[in-house]
């Protein structure tokens, strides 16, 4: 049995959702409400002691972060491929993944704390942030939370990331002026682990990313979103409401 | 044809040497000296516009990031095989090394940077560091440049970067209190993306990794370092002098 347990279809969660649904395979959905702090409940942490979603539970086995997920998936489920064939296309597509994890990502993300985060946390009395603080498992979450319940991040840091998420537009522009698509002529988890990070771009800086600033990742957006699974993946609950939503549409 | 630039057998450049010598795979070898910031040289920005160790080239295709090129290399020379065959495992395998990329790495490369690099910047003339900041591609990496030539980075930051890498090695004692290697019953990349951090712990942080500290550790880097292929790895060039060596010994 497959069961993912996972938050609404944006950021990480919509990665592995995406890929589920491409790949065509029935699996148990356990919604985790990320504004509920139901990832830092002890239930939760027996699961990921990272206090993190996704997690993949395929017949008692525990796998972890999306992109390692999505790679699992196409391990054990090949019928349909997500990973090109051409091995240096597949090492296109993990460096693209690698990029995304490692910087296009955390820099999106600390926009993603500073403006839907800071509103949660500011709303919270400080006895009931202390108990929320007091259960998350990872220092550099905590260290997070006590950031936007306080001044927030600093204007440096967030123009910084402001600079990488226009840096991240701009590389996708350049391979998608070479290729058709992000790791070389195949659709594939390079594009699945990307479209929750541009469509989040479109949404909180649509001065970055627009189709007369970036118009083949524009173009690139409506064909990923197009695809019946991505709908099918959008379509997922999502519990959060509009004022909040940073990622997901 | 199999190239690889690299550096010494230090840090990622110990990563590709490593899986190819495992493998027992012939390839060119080209010595990128860092010292002399050949990393940077026009020539070396047209293979890696990042300007950073190790690359292969295999064939004329270009391959960067060391986690990515060792994949490549058991995608295309599978014969000796470096990731299990368990997809389970194999998740493991993938988990562990990202959290060597993202976690333990530049925790420990911060010290690399503060010890090392530091005593490189601090030796030149300011018009050298000018224009050695001026050829390097990425602002990430000129901003730490700047860092170690100034002030370095904060007391915070070093302690910070310091637990980290406890971190790091209590985790790796918890696993392989579980099993035999990292990602599970199989010797496998984990091991090989591992290996040149927690050899650089011992040579900085004697107190941190010792035998009594962390044994599982301790003895799994004998074990490590036994293997004819770390030892042929490990016995390529080396041009850094004793008392600039972080990551090899």
């Amino acid at each position: 049995m497959l069961e993912l347990y996972h938050a609404e279809p944006g950021a990480n969660s919509m990665k592995c959702l995406h890929c589920l649904k491409e790949k065509g395979l029935d699996f148990v959905s356990h919604y985790v409400d990320l504004l509920r702090f139901e990832q830092h409940s002890p239930e939760f942490v027996k699961l990921n002691p990272n206090g993190q979603v996704p997690v993949l539970v395929h017949d008692g086995a525990i796998i972890t972060e999306s992109t390692v997920i999505n790679e699992y998936l196409e391990d054990v489920f090949p019928e349909v491929p997500l990973r090109p064939a051409n091995p240096v296309e597949r090492a296109r597509m993990r460096i693209f993944s690698k990029f995304v994890d490692e910087y296009f990502c955390p820099a999106l993300s600390m926009w993603g704390w500073h403006i839907m985060v800071r509103k949660v946390a500011q709303s919270l009395k400080k006895d009931e942030l202390e108990k929320i603080l007091g259960q998350i498992p990872l220092k550099e979450q905590r260290d997070k939370w006590a950031t936007v319940a306080g001044d927030s991040f600093t204007p440096a840091q967030l123009d910084d990331s402001r600079r990488k998420i226009v840096v991240s537009i701009d590389k996708m522009e350049k391979i998608l002026g070479e290729s058709r698509w992000l790791a070389g002529a195949t659709y594939s988890l390079a594009e699945i682990n990307a479209y929750p990070m541009v469509s989040g771009v479109r949404r909180i800086f649509p001065d970055i990313l627009n189709e007369k600033s970036a118009p083949r990742t524009w173009a690139w957006l409506a064909t990923v979103e197009e695809r019946p699974a991505t709908q099918a993946a959008l379509a997922m609950p999502n519990k959060v409401p509009e004022v909040l939503r940073t990622f997901s549409d």
